[in-house]
């Protein structure tokens, strides 16, 4: 280890911004105030934690300014006006480029904002800076350290928003998942981290191609998180031919679930020591409030749903290595020195594989996502662990075992900051059907008011009406 | 009128290049000398015909000399190495400009292939050219004109490509459908036009977003187009998460069907004299043959199938507006000066939209699509025509109401040139059933073969292995 102990001095920190409205309101708070206070975090951590691809304060701080005058007037864009917000850097963006994590595309406009981006700003949020990605949003890391000890990965791979709301530069940032990168780095980080169900959000504009690709958001809090993803959604849609996040613009109200899955998935027996007391010790604390639980051991439809989730890392490295083929193969024709090794191998994987066997894995899908719809009957959601443990230590981005479910089976899925590891946080997963995502919402309330007692977790919303 | 009779003169002919594979193998033909025949046309009529935004003979004898060089050794790509295709000017290309038919992008450079270009040049096809396409592919034409009369349009928005294929300037083209992109230019032009099920081919690298826009070929008989884009899809396969196209590597064997469903469409109304009369001397055809023919009048599922596509334009235009909204409003912001009016008054349309009137536009053609899908227990394919009658003079692009219905149902369809009206070619229509694709292409064969006596529009092909 070459830093010093105070190198890693880092003060994480939620900053969640719908919580303020009321202050905006009132004028005992600004956007500007609010953007200050993150722009600080950035100056005191952003050399170690290395969150941002770029960044720039000063037109930050003219949309602030902006954003304070509306909410002033009272007439405000939306409830995320004036926003500190990230993106991750494959998500196009007209005024900085986007990288991608790849040395092929360092310092490339698109010359346009994704669909998302558009939306974000005509609603009000402020674009502070694009996020490190792992290279297209893969396995090869970028330079981004975890905030809570800089020795550790951030997980990835939507590495630099995790980083960058975990230690309080930002309250929300854009990420993507196709396997496990919102929920892992999440986890890893100690925010809250949504992955909406499979199309909620639309993807134009960013390299997020994949069938089990999902663009959703890492957040200092559940009403942020869902605050950002609805006033996308009711600007973008979701991907052509999806419904779209469906949901209220308020944050959906609290449900009390009268029973609760618990999956093992296959990182079962990779789960650290800490992190399977953290789940059984959640268990008592479900089960305590009332709530039922139901496991493999005794129900034979979620016995079935771990038979079928066993093969989804398998299922989704072949799903994703045929649909990567293109434009894998461009970019290896533009120039092969500048694509890593593992998307070579990736790419080699792919023109290996025939048509069918793409089709057989896609069937396998299809499978567990039947399988798990059938659980709709049982319970009201499910829950297990966001990662098999502690962020490791080092660069590679971690275990994903406990993350690929939720994206294998298309179904929204939550990371909720609630568990410690090795004195790192860790998070409890709670999984929804398809497009029910706002009764995720209101399970995810009652759990964590009623169960953990961790309200400030919800994120307290004051809304206009309300003034 | 400006132009002299003389002016009007081309000689529109189709050139099947997978027919003469047994002459390439024998060396009595060569793709070079097929090549030769293609540009003589592009050098006799391009000047008229308008096909081309852009084109490279040079670059193009150049690929076909290495084609003629693999016949000769018995080591062709595939059983298109060598076919001159084109490529519509949506659908991105590393070494040719992609303009959109949008003054904002003219001359624009994407720096890669499309999917199903990268997928093209794999199997050894020659990419001639980018052919011209209405703007985005939707309203404003382009200056193409019909090769059988340039006072007329040769629809849209595959315009360059129909009227390439149509000149004999090309075997084979790449077009995009969402409402009537395929069907209407290959009727108005006299070719065959093939837009698959939906998903089939990998959009990726296309301007062409929308849930209902499908990539898809024109070309000179149903085995060029079938080989087209079975060699696409073996190798690029369909969109992320969809099958592919389903089928064999050679054509698929003759299908007698035994009944067909004729389907009258929203168009019935506006159908000329000419156009009708072709419809019900097929259909006296058919039935002649053997085959049962039934109608709505006889038959309620049918019934409710026309009653579900009644309102397919109406649906279909509140789809693809919503799902342009963006990069519609990016576009706009770029150079509003550069986007036409029909553009704009689309994305105002969209941007008075509400995400939940959307979803109820989908659930519309949802349900069209269930009521279409039980027909498959009643008729193994519908018929109807292309298009309400021959290309109309002047500069719009025409009726979309007979091709509209099987892009909003989302399966595949075939416009075959069997019929004339005001001395211009028409097609006949044939629909399948989504993922059934091959099925369609064993009926076609029936229906050209038996009952209409056009076996040249099959395309005869020998197979390396009876050479």
């Amino acid at each position: 280890m070459s830093s010093s102990a105070e190198e890693s001095i880092v003060r994480p920190s939620l900053r969640s911004f719908v919580t303020l409205s009321r202050d905006f309101a009132l004028g005992t708070q600004t956007p500007s105030s609010f953007l200050e206070q993150c722009l600080q975090n950035i100056e005191a951590y952003e050399s170690r934690v290395k969150a941002f691809v770029v960044f720039d304060k000063h037109r930050a701080r003219a949309r602030a300014s902006e954003a304070s005058q509306r909410w002033a007037k009272g007439e405000q864009l939306s409830s995320i006006d004036g926003m500190p917000v990230g993106i991750k850097d494959i998500i196009e963006t007209v005024d900085m480029p986007t990288g991608m994590g790849s040395p092929l595309f360092t310092g490339a406009y698109s010359g346009r904002d994704s669909a998302s981006v558009k939306a974000l700003r005509s609603a009000g949020a402020i674009i502070v800076g694009k996020t490190v990605t792992t290279e297209f949003a893969s396995t090869v890391p970028g330079p981004t350290r975890n905030p809570w000890d800089i020795e550790r990965t951030p997980g990835g791979s939507s590495s630099g928003s995790a980083a960058a709301v975990a230690a309080g530069m930002l309250t929300a940032a854009l990420g993507t998942q196709v396997v496990g990168s919102i929920i892992r780095p999440a986890s890893f980080c100690g925010c809250v981290g949504f992955k909406p169900s499979i199309g909620a959000i639309n993807r134009g504009g960013s390299h997020d191609f994949m069938s089990q690709s999902c663009q959703g958001a890492l957040a200092a809090s559940l009403a942020d998180v869902w605050f950002v993803l609805s006033e996308i959604a009711v600007r973008a849609g979701g991907d052509p031919g999806h419904c779209g996040l469906i949901g209220p613009m308020d944050l959906p109200d609290e449900r009390r679930p009268s029973t609760i899955a618990v999956l093992e998935t296959p990182g079962w027996s990779e789960v650290s020591a800490g992190a399977r007391e953290m789940l059984a010790e959640s268990c008592y604390l479900i089960e305590k409030s009332g709530i039922k639980i139901i496991r493999r051991r005794d129900c034979l439809d979620v016995e079935q749903i771990e038979e079928c989730i066993a093969s989804a890392a398998v299922q989704t490295r072949k799903i994703n290595a045929w649909e990567s083929r293109w434009p894998l193969n461009i970019y290896r024709d533009l120039d092969s020195s500048k694509v890593s090794t593992s998307m070579l191998i990736k790419l080699e994987e792919a023109e290996a594989m025939s048509i069918t066997q793409y089709r057989s894995a896609l069937a396998s899908r299809d499978a567990a996502r039947v399988a798990y719809g059938k659980l709709k009957q049982q319970a009201d959601l499910a829950i297990t662990l966001s990662a098999s443990g502690a962020a490791p230590q080092g660069m590679s981005t971690g275990n994903t075992a406990f993350s690929v479910p939720a994206s294998y089976l298309g179904v929204p899925a939550l990371s909720l900051p609630l568990f410690w590891d090795e004195q790192m946080p860790l998070g409890l997963q709670l999984m929804g059907f398809q497009d029910q995502d706002a009764n995720l919402f209101g399970h995810a309330q009652h759990v964590l008011s009623s169960v953990f007692k961790r309200p400030e977790l919800i994120g307290r919303v004051i809304s206009d009406k309300s003034i």
